[in-house]
């Protein structure tokens, strides 16, 4: 496999955009990429489009992305429309990364877009539970109702084994809000306080608005190409895809404890990179819930079982901490399209990176970054879909 | 890049299977093709899954592929969702072939899925516009339609340059439903004549009901493996995948005279597995309508403007022909169960290159054949999406 660079990164701002449709958004991220990369469009080989709820909420079911890439002038090159629920972005990355490093296609194009305000919040949650098992959603499942009633990743059980509080619940939310403050791309840019989280008004027990990513439209890309071309078209940095890893989850009966999907997808791309999770220097993780943030960090190996909060008091995890989560804000407050979000948290890594991430740079520019996505909900799984993407400079 | 080779196929029968969910109908293609293959699900490092509508039709928006996988008993591996309208079974193809020849997979499965009867025909047909891009199917814009108002593949325009006549039209109905009649999986099992074809009803002039595929359910599914380790799997002979192109159509002025994306994508096909169209010895290509099977003679490169109704009445394309089309029956017989035509076309192809199509095997198996398939209305566009594949043994 050859050595892949991303050479540029595009981004639509996150949040309420009702008099734009999927390919007004996913236009301006694509041509900030190619803009970013220098690339012309003619020297795209393949373009890989992540979207996830285009047929329930928009109608366009089918070749989204053909729509999406005509729309910006591209056509005459394979386009795969991919999904995989909340990580349809890291799917589309991982496409265009397997093109790249294969030799298939010297120049790709990733892109990740979503439209989730159609007018009608009803609809947009009935088509978030569509991205679960149809026998979990016309029950009524949704993301949030996981977080009460899955045996893995219930907050009470959490309160009771580990003694986190709703406090600590909050951390992650307070932490990124501040980030998001910082991010002119962001959806919500208030800086949140424990309290106004923990008493905003609940969600799912014991989660609270605040706690929860909202509902956001969205669009990013990245443009890659072998690195040993990189310099034909930027003579900015390259980024490396050290490692681009999918998965989807794994069967397991309530009390398999075997490490999760999560974990054994790290794992992968730590080993694939050559690195451990303490080498890593930002990331950027599905913070879908606030508190999920607290559970992801056991589960890539940045502390042991419980600890997920010291490391948010500590200053560990924070925006000036030694292992920055979430600068971008995460999904709480940047944002999560969900079929854009993959992309989002790579597009905010590779800012970072090159040390253009305007107030909310991190003081040295990180060499090595993560970006873990998941998505979907299937019975007897914790996720349906997960990614971890390992970069290097 | 590695040999890859297909060990095994499987299908469900096409048709109406109003009882039956995508998932159960994936499951018999999936472990059709895991049980001909010799192959464990264990031994399985990647899944793509095609389907296009079942995000309008079942509900069943997100994941489609994990449920389907984990319905079969296989989870905890990479699933990749792939969409491109009624090529979305190729896509699926070409996505597991590169996983395998770029070393990043030894053993991959790709599955092609569609339920289409839902009980309402009208939401059917609405689902299938949505494959067009939106506003060509708000203004009620279907395949069919294109048939009388494309520029380029107009058939009474047809009429009039080329002097074909409603009884050409109709032959390669003719023909496929001979063919299909010997097929067990096939969707319309009835041989028709010239005079059924041209006066069964008029659906858009002047295409008439035989001449069309119509509403189906299907599944199919292939394995693949590196050419060098299939021996260890199965004492059956592999078919080697010689050629995998897919492209999107370029947007072209209606007076550009160069030659489609049906064409381009078939030549890129033609000279990555050098050879020529006539040294192919089966074909399978995309029939929506029977007339498009004339049109794709001269795309593909087996004759001359307006020869292709000729190829027909020399028996040329015929069963017991030199270079025979559709042998499975095509999209207007075996059925076009529009996300999983393409591994169909490839199953089909399987089979009759080890000698195994029952009363429609040729004399001779093949050696050398041609999957083509095609999706999507674009605005500007021939098709949206064209995929070609030649397989050797």
């Amino acid at each position: 496999m050859r050595d892949v660079a991303i050479i540029g990164v595009g981004a639509h701002p996150t949040g309420q955009f009702t008099h734009m449709a999927m390919k007004d958004m996913a236009h301006v991220a694509i041509w900030g990429a190619l803009e970013d990369a220098g690339v012309n469009p003619r020297d795209l080989n393949v373009a890989y489009v992540g979207n996830s709820l285009g047929g329930l909420l928009t109608g366009q079911e089918g070749i989204r992305g053909q729509v999406v890439m005509q729309h910006s002038g591209i056509t005459g090159i394979p386009v795969i429309n991919v999904e995989n629920a909340c990580a349809s972005a890291a799917t589309a990355l991982r496409g265009a990364w397997l093109e790249v490093a294969s030799g298939a296609a010297d120049v790709a194009i990733a892109v990740g877009v979503e439209k989730m305000y159609v007018g009608d919040t009803a609809r947009t949650i009935g088509a978030l539970s569509a991205v679960s098992e149809l026998d979990l959603s016309q029950m009524g499942m949704q993301f949030t109702t996981s977080y009460a009633i899955h045996p893995k990743i219930n907050l009470r059980e959490k309160m009771r084994t580990y003694g986190w509080t709703m406090a600590d619940f909050a951390k992650p939310a307070v932490k990124n809000s501040y980030n998001g403050s910082l991010n002119p791309l962001a959806q919500h840019r208030r800086p949140l306080t424990i309290e106004e989280v923990v008493q905003s008004r609940v969600v799912v027990d014991p989660l609270t608005l605040y706690m929860c990513a909202s509902i956001s439209d969205g669009a990013a890309a990245a443009v890659l190409c072998a690195g040993n071309i990189a310099a034909r078209f930027t003579s900015k940095k390259p980024i490396r895809i050290a490692a681009c890893v999918l998965r989807s989850g794994q069967y397991r009966l309530p009390d398999d404890e075997r490490p999760d999907s999560a974990t054994t997808t790290a794992e992968q791309a730590y080993e694939a990179a050559g690195v451990g999770p303490h080498d890593i220097e930002a990331i950027e993780l599905h913070d879908a819930m606030a508190p999920a943030e607290l559970m992801l960090y056991e589960r890539l190996g940045l502390c042991g079982p419980g600890e997920g909060p010291k490391l948010i008091d500590d200053g560990i995890t924070t925006l000036r901490g030694r292992q920055p989560v979430n600068p971008s804000g995460g999904l709480c407050s940047r944002g999560h399209p969900v079929g854009a979000t993959g992309l989002l948290q790579v597009a905010e890594l590779v800012w970072q990176m090159r040390g253009e991430a305007g107030a909310r740079q991190m003081e040295k520019p990180p060499k090595l970054t993560m970006a873990q996505n998941q998505g979907g909900l299937l019975l007897g799984q914790d996720s349906a879909v997960y990614a971890t993407t390992i970069l290097s400079c």
